[in-house]
């Protein structure tokens, strides 16, 4: 009987395996023969998936994306306002390992994109998702006057979306004893100031 | 009579050439010779200087981050609370073709940082610069009753630092078309909602 293979259960595998490796070794450090080992298949059975280390790496950074996304969809689907703000900051934010590890990843991406036009693409695809949502619950939010502010949506928004942003540069570059504030503190007193 | 040669200037003109050329064709992209030529060099004249490619590049983000240290010194030497804060921010928000340069090289330099401890000390005792400085000026701005938020300085000093490093990823991987905000409205809306 052949064996039965998920194929998109390897691409998986291996997207997971991508990312545990560029976090520990860096961009530059992650061969195709590291990541294969530690998803626990043999270098050539790689190929077949991902024929180069940028086709992997560019599948790696677009599940990184997505997972973020779908994780923004579900917590925010049935809130509006600044509930949902806090909902999606909670997804974005590197307020847990799982997400200082994608901060970790995300970095190197966005080296590479800083010269590669298709993974820019992929980075402004995924911000605009970010700000449309962030300009529709920000406009929820001032229908029912939780927002007062003078300044506009448009540069509420993009305020919100570089503090996301800046916000994976600290926690990847910054140590425990740097004693930071709490990303959920600078959110949360972002959003009081708007009131 | 021999030809008198200013090591330090030689040194900084090799930065400069680094950092054209990292903002050209990326940090892998860099090469030594590469970055001799752009500097006028011949390959080999640039071994003294710097044995490895890692040592230049340490030394050209150092250099970036003092350059951009000694400007906010200078801008920020006769002024107090909201004025020093907006001035501090005019030097590090890509809001200029150089600035917008030097997020690019940043960049690359927070990738390698990610994985390199000297690099991470170098960016975190800069940032720690910019910590004391903004926090001492929004003191300065609560004495004379600029700021009247509830939320702490230490908290809005934070947002202040992940906004001015989120603003380095949008710049660098954002396009025109994008149409986002001004950095300088995102900052002056910043300091207007602390009042």
């Amino acid at each position: 009987m052949p064996k039965i293979v998920d194929h998109d259960q390897r691409r998986l595998e291996l997207v997971d395996a991508t990312w545990r490796i560029i976090a520990r070794h860096g961009i530059e450090g992650a061969t195709m023969r590291d990541i294969a080992l530690e998803a626990g298949f043999s270098n050539g059975a790689l190929k077949p998936y991902f024929p180069t280390k940028d086709d992997l790496l560019t599948f790696a950074f677009r599940h990184v994306f997505n997972r973020t996304n779908n994780r923004i969809a579900l917590t925010t689907f049935n809130q509006t306002g600044l509930d949902a703000i806090r909902a999606l900051g909670m997804e974005v934010l590197p307020i847990d390992e799982e997400k200082i590890s994608e901060a970790r990843v995300v970095i190197p991406f966005w080296q590479k994109a800083v010269t590669d036009e298709f993974k820019m693409a992929i980075h402004r695809e995924s911000m605009e998702q970010w700000r449309v949502a962030l300009k529709r619950h920000l406009g929820e939010a001032r229908q029912v006057g939780a927002i007062t502010s003078a300044v506009p949506d448009a540069v509420i928004s993009e305020q919100l979306m570089n503090l996301f942003l800046g916000a994976q540069i600290t926690a990847a570059l910054s140590l425990p004893e740097d004693n930071l504030p709490a990303y959920t503190d600078q959110l949360d007193g972002f959003l009081k100031n708007l009131s």
